[in-house]
């Protein structure tokens, strides 16, 4: 298990993929009678041009993207990150640049000049504004973007992005692929790294690190949940809390492979479980199976949630919906969740090359109380929508729960 | 190197520290006549509160922090997260709820309601707006709020913040302290595990695996540059070229123990370097020296960014000051890069219990050519400013060049 092998790069997306998505974000953009589209935020930056730096993580400096209705897209960047667009964004040759930080002016001027020079047959324009959307730049920077443009109008840009990212190309799921590879193995090899009297925290550190020597990029989001007979959270970090006989133990983690994530879980007992816990996981692992027979093109996200939430409620027994989630599953990829949601109210149509999770969850009462304390199982899988169904990408859990410490 | 015990916990910082946080922020708010101020980003709404999740990595549900000038602060979270904010926030009680996603009012209401209920005295609220901000929800359910809230007026409430912000305290000192260590352990380590003929990605893997096993808690940042005779930028990912004879490399990273980043940098040459690559390592050392005595209450940021660059280039031979940067160097503490900045134009007054980076950096034409191609060297040390100067938390690095391969 050597970094430099289970690292080995996939083919580069081609410059023709990326130039091919600003292709048909112009065409939306004249469907819509918009103008032109400013992007700020990492993922929707790099889908449309193959920008890819850690220097997200850096807040001080903005990076702006505008794609025009009609002509050539440009970058807005500060002036140290002209190489990264060179080396890493090549299809949009025209790159713009201001000496950043300069909070008087970071970069403000140079995209409304930009933006007025495109907005003159519509006056609209559209940004990240719609739900689920972070316009990555200061809000203060874009009411002032907002008053120098008017007349011309800023509408949702966000919509229209997701259309084009919610079916993925081959590159994108070969990325996806790898990930749920990768990390359905560090899943496997973990029950060997698990004892009793082993913290949340030192357990996640040795995931973390397992992941990475599998050849995962990044492992932004691990989630570390245990408790006697069912776990209280599925959003936790690790704490120092121990294991012992009796706990439920969950990891959770949204990790990424050449910026594509997945984002699935694994649960563990530590001794021999009761028959309820046996029981509970069973029903999560069959509720997923409802939900991996009811996607397939043509149906509605919330066709799909339906289905499992129905099952979950005629199966329960002592458990109940965990009303509280809100969704039962949603959609990776360069985002671990981003629209559409298994929820009661996406109506989205499933298309085939989608890549969702599906996650059903169910609560009950703290095992031998009547109290209002609850605790929770889930289980997650990630799929690929196919012509005729889906196709499962991560390694199918097994139904019983495997037993560890 | 067990990561159970490198990575064991400091105590935790206590409930009280947060509620001095919070009545701090009051103070704030009276003396600049605002009502209440909102919070959204992870940076701002751990330092007020303390909650601590991975589920930031996930953007669709948005969470909201609201500290009134007059009265007790509230948090408006998914129902999914009232467990998080239990956990980790147990300061500020009043947690109010909805069930999301749901994009027709994500919490929207509840805090405008809120807010509207605070905003009764001098009818102007504050928000994440201003300079290096991010406002942590979809920008159109903000111009929604900004509506339903007039005439009550929004206005930044940033400044205030960093204000707070910039100086730390022994906690935060104590976590920041931890991971330089940590990670100059890495940094010190690392020539063993480099060769020529490695890739960038493999030493980029191999240096994120090494720091979490040290402890380090997240490793999100890990820049890995290298070329002939000088790299050509300091904000790029790890790529596919492989170390050879003459190679400078530098690793650069902001990591974080507990919330809290380090960020530094460290250069290492393949083989004997030439006397020009020596003398431009121990240039931008020499001028961390500067910025060391530079250093101390009272002076201001744009003093010891003038010291430093009036030494390089007084110093620079063939080389010239990166104007492109903007910066050579910035605060650190729970953003890896955060106000103040060194550079010609902040004229912040430097405090004691700040935590910076000086970060020189020169430029100079390719090795044996006199085109416009440029190369770089950059250096960076942390450090804790005291009540007469400063302390360096960093390992300072060595003046010459660390030969490997």
């Amino acid at each position: 298990m050597d970094a430099g092998s289970a690292a080995s790069p996939l083919p580069p997306i081609p410059a023709a993929e990326y130039k091919s998505r600003v292709e048909r974000t112009k065409e939306l953009l004249e469907a819509a009678r918009v103008d032109a589209l400013l992007v700020t935020s990492e993922d929707n930056y790099r889908y449309l041009t193959g920008f890819d730096s850690p220097t997200w993580v850096n807040l001080t400096r903005p990076r702006y993207c505008v794609v025009p209705r009609v002509g050539e897209p440009f970058l807005v960047v500060p002036a140290n990150a002209a190489i990264i667009c060179e080396r890493t964004a090549p299809s949009v040759p025209d790159v713009r640049t201001w000496i950043a930080p300069n909070p008087a002016d970071d970069g403000v001027s140079i995209v409304v000049d930009g933006l007025r020079a495109f907005a003159t047959k519509h006056k609209r324009v559209a940004a990240e504004l719609g739900a689920e959307s972070r316009l990555t730049m200061p809000v203060g920077d874009f009411l002032r973007m907002k008053e120098m443009l008017a007349p011309i109008e800023i509408v949702d840009g966000f919509k229209l992005l997701l259309s084009l990212r919610m079916v993925k190309s081959p590159a994108e799921v070969a990325r996806i692929r790898r990930i749920c590879g990768i990390v359905s193995d560090a899943f496997d090899a973990l029950p060997d790294a698990l004892r009793a009297g082993q913290s949340e925290l030192d357990a996640g550190q040795h995931f973390k690190v397992d992941m990475l020597r599998r050849g995962a990029h990044a492992v932004p989001y691990v989630c570390v949940s245990s408790d006697r007979g069912g776990y209280r959270s599925i959003n936790v970090g690790p704490c120092e809390r121990t294991f012992g006989a009796g706990d439920l133990l969950m990891l959770d983690t949204g990790s990424a492979f050449d910026g594509y994530y997945c984002d699935f879980n694994r649960n563990y007992v530590f001794g021999r479980p009761s028959g309820e816990l046996t029981g509970f996981h069973q029903l999560v692992w069959d509720a997923t199976e409802v939900g991996l027979r009811a996607v397939r093109p043509g149906a509605r996200m919330c066709d799909v949630y339906q289905a499992m939430a129905d099952y979950l409620a005629a199966h329960a027994g002592k458990g109940y919906l965990r009303a509280k989630q809100g969704r039962l599953g949603h959609g990776i990829g360069l985002r671990m969740c981003e629209p559409p949601s298994f929820s009661r109210i996406d109506e989205t149509e499933i298309r085939a090359g989608m890549t969702l999770t599906l996650e059903p969850s169910i609560a009950f009462p703290v095992p031998g109380t009547n109290g209002p304390e609850e605790r929770v199982v889930v289980h997650e899988e990630d799929i690929l929508v196919t012509e005729t169904g889906c196709e499962i990408l991560t390694r199918r859990a097994p139904r019983d729960l495997p037993v560890v410490g």
